[in-house]
């Protein structure tokens, strides 16, 4: 058989401990967050980008598919297999070989199999960190197939803003390692294939390496929760404090719609008592934060004076200042709280700013008039135009079928594009938004993206996510 | 002949104003900056991407190579043609259709023809820039074609990292427009074609529109010019100021040697005043800027605080603050105090900080053995790596044959590659650094960069610089 030379083959080149049959893998590397379980040929956990290279030569070899997993924290199904026959997952959680930290030029050159808080917690003792700031704990291999942003994305960049050099595994030639970029800041001696790599979610090579850049750890930090007086006013309050005095300091701009609000306050028992129970239509998170010690550059008094004019001018009716735990825990309370309602269906959105208050319309509008039961609770990284227009489906409600789930997807997408955003700010393309992808990309980025996926994959030897045309 | 077909056929889609024959075109448009003149068979001057499309049908129709040139003061070749029989030269000067500000977004979507400085006057009057900080005034296209970095690259990053769509046209299929990316600041719906396009020198597609990112103009700005104590001294105070609480600040931090100094004092008659002529072997520009007032915020009291203490410790011997128009007078004032003295001979390097003073000694040394006429008068970008490690030839000498010339530059690369430097920093790569390019790039990131090129270009229509193996 087939697939018993290529598991006597893997067992030689990772050991036997590491390879693993079908039936026999644990729970967590077939179980995504939001999707239903995958299954998968056998699971292989090599330790280094030379096993890699022996794998995808395997895989090249017997024609299976392998599929690359860092923490299984994606919410695209970009990482979990679904062909018990032909396809082979990859985790790379045993890439650990090297980190190494260079304090002069503030990189880190690490493996792909660490996760963030991993490499947070290393950095801290010097002062410095990752500056991508998520509520899940992804591998930085992951990381870096999907491009990740998360809430300090205005200020910080996203993954790909800080990565300095790639090494990756290719299909083609099978098994080749390379090397792209030197880990320089400043550098342009030749085609950036490495930014091709990133946010290709796993499908056109398996990175296994990166060099990173790091930014120094903020001294002091100050939040408020913020009631705007209207809806209106929400946008005129972020171009004030963006183009501002303040542009430099804020590090997180949140937006909470009331009904997210609300979960998350019920969650942890809390109702009635914020803004005095009067909660806004859709409430701001403000974070300002500052290598600068307190004693240089007070952060609390700037942010509340800034929160005063805007009280004066009329544009903010209430605030709470100085709470960053709360504020944040409330934040990250939100998907916790929502669940308790139903089941959640998680959009991953960005919009140009001048349309985000009309997406929320015509999407709510569209919803309330094709399914009039779900409830919509949408938060997200205003600052950087992104917006998780989340919705729950209550519990008392018949569940959705698999076609009115696509349905309405698909209605919320299109509203979206139709208003110039994107159907996948954050999480990057994989199966659960093949459909989508294909649907809204021009037919010659199509194209052209074909003929760049046939030059890295052209055996269909890597990855769940396609794209080229159907 | 073909020749008078193209002619004709590129009248018709320009208008005949904006087509001229290879002997009558200006002399700007084939005499770059560093290097001899260069030929062409026709001049074209395009004003929509529509117009370039054409262009690029008629090319493959008759075999002739399209050229992209923007305000032509790139440094490395690439948009000076050489062929007087089968080279076309495609100005983009006349791209200005667009120019879209969007307030809330900062951002602008623009036409490659226009000027950097154009763009930074027209938002000046916003309160916002285009954080990319040059010597040069080169077109939009230009900078994307090449990367630019600059002098606040630590501060803002590259082109790259300020650049969030782009519209180019393709060479293959034959004048394809292609829109990459929204214009969004986050968004991971497809692969990132647009970061090849990014800094491939006009080689893979022309590029004929860019969403850019903008950032708010400092309110203030605050500039030394450091003596160290000593060139051990240097890094170490890169490291505390880049590590510590300025580092939210430091827009600039440049390095200036001995003689490049000198060069630039010589030019403005001003010898022997600064530092009381006590001139450092390496001296440092230290600039902070924020959006703060001073009222917030007094840079400059950071500033001379932070050298006070660097004073006490004995790491600065001497400084001249608050001069921040004399400052960067000094710095930009080299490159043509340099030429006073006789033939310029840069280098656009940049190094792994903790290589760079070994990359200047090693250089050196070895300069003095082999082309011991040449002086050094390096000065450069240290705060993101770049190093500007200029020569100059004296008048006095016979000057170098292109042989000796060939035998200087790959000397020096050798050496910085060595060391983990790159040969090309921020000018990109352009026939000048071709052979270099061939030399220095692993043979697998050639095969694959000569894959992605025969995507893009298979029959060799655009450009001049060619990213596979030779």
């Amino acid at each position: 058989m087939l697939m018993q030379d290529f598991l006597d083959g893997a067992r030689s080149v990772c050991g036997a401990d590491f390879v693993v049959e079908g039936p026999a893998i644990e729970p967590r590397y077939l179980e995504p967050a939001r999707y239903a379980a995958g299954c998968a040929a056998a699971l292989v956990r090599p330790a280094t980008s030379a096993q890699i290279a022996e794998l995808v030569k395997l895989c090249a070899l017997h024609g299976l598919t392998l599929v690359p997993q860092g923490a299984h924290t994606g919410l695209v199904q970009a990482a979990t297999p679904q062909d018990a026959s032909r396809q082979v997952l990859l985790a790379t959680e045993r890439l650990r070989e090297v980190f190494d930290f260079d304090p002069l030029d503030r990189t880190l050159r690490v493996s792909a199999g660490f996760k963030l808080s991993e490499v947070n917690e290393r950095l801290a003792e010097h002062g410095l960190w990752f500056p991508i700031d998520l509520s899940a704990d992804p591998s930085i291999g992951g990381m870096l197939a999907h491009n990740t942003g998360g809430t300090r994305m205005l200020r910080y960049g996203d993954v790909r803003a800080n990565t300095l050099a790639l090494e990756a595994v290719l299909a083609e030639p099978a098994g080749q390692v390379l090397k792209l970029g030197r880990g320089l800041q400043k550098d342009n001696a030749g085609l950036a294939l490495q930014h091709l790599l990133i946010g290709s979610s796993g499908s056109l090579a398996v990175i296994t390496e990166a060099t990173l850049k790091l930014h120094p750890l903020p001294r002091q930090q100050a939040a408020a929760l913020v009631a705007p007086a209207s809806l209106d006013a929400v946008m005129p309050l972020y171009r004030r404090v963006m183009a501002g005095e303040l542009a430099g300091l804020v590090s997180a701009f949140e937006g909470l719609s009331r009904p997210a609000l609300q979960a998350a306050l019920h969650a942890r028992g809390d109702e009635g008592r914020l803004f005095d129970g009067q909660l806004p239509e859709y409430a701001l998170l403000v974070e300002l934060s500052s290598e600068l010690p307190a004693a240089s550059l007070d952060l609390n008094a700037l942010l509340q004076q800034w929160l005063e004019a805007e009280f004066e001018s009329g544009a903010v009716v209430d605030a709470v200042l100085g709470a960053d735990e709360s504020c944040w825990s409330l934040r990250h309370g939100i998907s916790e709280g929502l669940r308790e309602q139903g089941k959640v269906i998680g959009f991953d959105l960005s919009l140009p700013r001048r349309h985000f208050m009309r997406f929320r319309e015509q999407a709510a509008a569209w919803l309330a008039r094709e399914f009039p039961a779900a409830r919509v609770a949408d938060f997200g990284h205003l600052g950087d135009g992104g917006m998780h227009w989340n919705l729950v489906w209550p519990k008392s409600e018949v569940a959705l079928s698999n076609d009115q789930m696509a349905r309405l997807r698909s209605g919320v997408y299109a509203i979206c594009v139709e208003l110039g955003g994107s159907f996948s700010a954050e999480h990057g393309v994989g199966p659960s938004l093949q459909a989508s992808y294909r649907e809204h990309t021009a037919s010659a980025v199509l194209e052209l993206s074909g003929r760049i996926e046939a030059v890295f994959n052209p055996q269909v030897l890597l990855g769940l996510t396609r794209f080229g045309p159907a």
